[in-house]
């Protein structure tokens, strides 16, 4: 099997993927599409930054937007289980080699900075600013009525090495898909908190942030979205969907900001917390993998994605062709 | 305007449309489709016919299916509001030139045979067997959950002359789609019964079935029959959606049946009973006419439809290209 | 069977409810709740006025609102074919000895202004100012995205006798319960536009009005609803349900608006065209009957309703008890 | 505060609730109920044995039901991380004076047997058959489509005890209801697996189980039960519902298997796996808190519940009175 064992005893407890930090280059439009039409809610505003939060959590944002030129994808941060998570993530990567400094940021105590192996940006805390919840002001809900963050997905040049990697990390495998030809891994998605996925990798050129996803009620608030946005101006921003994944069984939408950043909306995959959960292999060229309804996805969906600032991109070890709409 | 006024008095008085009887070549395959996927219900089964009605009716029939090598829709149904209706559309179809004659129908009571002026073959009856209302059993439920028969679709050489026809007959347009260079309809919905339509015309080939359509009663019973179907051998039987129509603002699903008949799952459409409704006009070059979400249909769907039997089919006399998906 | 048989060739043709006009003691505090909660869209607006729509309608209003000191519903509006249906109406009112006028009423055309047997104030009209479609401005929809009004709801302390008079007018009865002992009705639903109903009847003291619905797309808008308003200051105004009607076979809920009128969101009924749909029989000690999943009413909904200004409201001829909730 | 501070270093790690065995007066029945109406999956059967899972489950088995004449329940199964965990788990149940025993029991590896401090029953176990993957089996769903089994929910003399021990054990409070005038726990809510609870805690008559919940996709999928359940003789087995909860957000039902067990389905709850989430405080007198409508519970909520066998049941030491429905 292409998928590495589980590590059930890492160096230190990441409990879940927690924020991503974006440029955007005009925070009215982002604040447009982010709030006012995917129904986030503003935390903090200021001349060159916007932070938003989705509506069960209670941590200060899972969405951070800063104004730039360039609209990379600066940081994907992990709250960590405790205080002492911090610093042995410190001492997991110095004894990887990589670079690891502690960063002052906005509404989060101690923070630690570093990259995975391929230079992906993380950031690992443990506090971060509380907010009363909200989950019950039901006035508040809008647009697709986002709950919580739910995953980031990576393009990368070799998945076999991320996923041993972040593996380390303890992040379980749930479900790969598996060139049989090479008999090397096209993409895998893991977990930390017991869903399908914290994090995906998927090769391509990399490292790139493929997408940020958010977690909503049911497939009806998806059809409310794409009603939305297909009326108010974001018809070009609607990528692929909607549809039922092959893999996570989890109904999606993709949807683009704008700045390009990949957003999915996704709702309905299932529990994975059993460490012996079997991983699930998918062949690549099985075209349910992706839409368990058969529509392949578009070019773009394969070739577009955030980069990271200062951050190489290589062309993918693995040269193997998915199935890609007309 | 290119659309007739509406002809409120018009000669006979038509209900609604009724069924679609259509020519299969396995009638188990087609059961398994119609009855154990769609989730119609078998009301008459013998070696070479079955009859199904949807969850909510209480008439025989809204849909027959004849055994045979060709599979073609054999005759489109329509009820009247009463016995004389049909014998003042005996007298409007003999004032048409049009061939008339009463036919035994299994199941009907007085059933007048016709034609349009394209040669689609239509009947005509006010009593139909009635069965027992099953609306709340609730145990019999399945598959897409459909609840009766909403509307036909017919590709004709000529929008505007069946519009014609048809208005004449007491068809009110809804909505319609203008190729705006030569002024000349492309398609038009048209009904009796209150909702977006019971017959549209669609500039193709013709004159063919395009498609014949149930109403469900959420987008939720359609990603169920997606489900369903992409799981269970059907896969290939799915065309086009889901999505949001523009025309009609329905919610909808294309599927194929055995035979290559093509079957929609619509719900969501509006109330049109009112006489002074301004049909809605759009623009063939309209990319959100046919899905307000912005996705083309692809090419099977503007070019393949069910003939009726010994009706010659023509080339439309419109060449305007719609947008097709790649 | 103790339903007339329906009057399929009525003296004058109505094609549906329309509107109500409610008097309120708060414009303000009623537009909070029209408005910002259920949805609907103001068309008009001043100091003692408020109109609204709702989101698939194209006439000006189907709910007016007075401001009044006491909260009586004035006029009980219907829409008819044609210009020449409300000379016919005329004709048919003063024929059994009723008041007939003809008024002035903003945003509409030609209005008569009569009433039915027991005194229910109804007016009659044909034009409408017509408004843009907004059906598809998704930006718009909010609160339980009501679509249509659906149908009105009086105490009467006579059923049988307010069936046979609307019958009469071409209304044909769809449902209704009996009483088996006295073999008389104590409810009958009634429609011209095809769904379940238009008007229903329920012994009480009468004449008043019992409630007006509106339609909604699916039962998830109704769980909507209700998460806003008892998040949101109106847990009080939340009356009854949400259920499954067994009559009708509705997903249904009760409010209260601020000045305690009755109003039901509704969704999923069935059609009935057809003038030889077969009226479906209930018994009143069915505990089934009101709600399919057996929870009874509570009392205010048996004894509480809107008054008619100026009509005295008398015990019902009927003394059979009801179920109701404890 | 009422609720003690998380134990984040429990001696040993539970991973999640696993399963309840119930006894069962006749298996044909309880199948009836649980396969053909609620849609588990029936994993073994014989003539005293009914196994089931639910639809993204891979264990054998979330409910066990053992033929016999009395109704109770014989133990609530939870599942370790490892092995070794099991023998963290002796000594701890040693160390408290409870008894530990080791028990065979079938599709189960090692399974230790013990009680919680008021003798609930409880086994832990780390491996259990594993079955094929049947969540994208989607012929297979129907009822409710149970997706997995939630949370038990207790009756107990003494919540604030039972929090303390089962605190002890890792369970961290998420929600609470306390009784302002004595500053007791009326009801506290634990997770070990990310969600509002793996179990709960109500005051009352105790030990008992009050529920078994089951997770299903969304609301609408509960509507479906109401609806079959009302028409397939299981009226009188609705409890409770449906309704959003005060506390958890959920959207709930209760009913009552054919021996009076009660089953509760819900779905939308929230993420709760940040240790340093700060549990929800709710007052006794609180109406919204068990409906966030406003519904009160029936007596029978309150007041019937499933034995252990051979477990005393004692008066609840908190005699405050909750709002009781009519």
């Amino acid at each position: 099997m292409p998928v590495p064992s589980p590590n059930l005893t890492p160096a230190f407890n990441i409990l879940r993927l927690s924020h991503v930090e974006l440029v955007v280059r005009d925070l009215a439009a982002s604040k447009a599409f982010y709030a006012d039409t995917l129904g986030l809610q503003v935390t903090y505003e200021d001349s060159d930054t916007l932070c938003l939060r989705a509506m069960e959590e209670r941590g200060h944002h899972c969405i951070v937007l800063k104004k730039g030129d360039v609209p990379v994808a600066n940081v994907m941060g992990f709250k960590v289980f405790s205080e002492e998570d911090i610093d042995r993530a410190e001492t997991f990567f110095k004894g990887k080699g990589l670079p690891v400094s502690y960063v002052e940021r906005p509404h989060q105590g101690r923070t630690l900075r570093t990259t995975d192996l391929f230079g992906v940006p993380l950031e690992f805390y443990h506090k971060m600013d509380r907010l009363p919840s909200i989950h019950q002001k039901y006035a508040l809900y809008r647009g697709v009525k986002p709950l919580r963050i739910d995953h980031f997905n990576f393009f990368t040049t070799n998945v076999d090495e991320s996923v041993a990697f972040w593996n380390e990390m303890g992040f379980r495998v749930t479900e790969y898909t598996e060139d049989s030809e090479t008999e090397k891994l096209w993409a895998a998605w893991m977990h930390r908190k017991g869903g399908v996925h914290d994090v995906a990798f998927t090769n391509g050129r990399g490292p790139r942030l493929h997408h940020t996803a958010f977690w909503v009620p049911t497939p009806l608030n998806i059809i409310d979205l794409l009603d939305l946005m297909s009326t108010t101006g974001y018809l070009p921003n609607i990528e692929r969907g909607p549809g039922r994944h092959g893999i996570s069984n989890a109904f999606f939408l993709y949807v683009r900001d704008p700045d390009g950043h990949r957003i999915e909306i996704y709702c309905s995959d299932y529990q994975t917390c059993d460490p012996d959960l079997e991983p699930i292999r998918w062949d690549l060229k099985d075209p349910q993998r992706q839409t368990l309804w058969g529509a392949p996805a578009p070019r773009s969906w394969f070739e577009e994605g955030t980069v990271f600032p200062e951050v190489e991109v290589s062309e993918p070890s693995l040269k193997a062709q998915p199935i890609i709409a007309p």
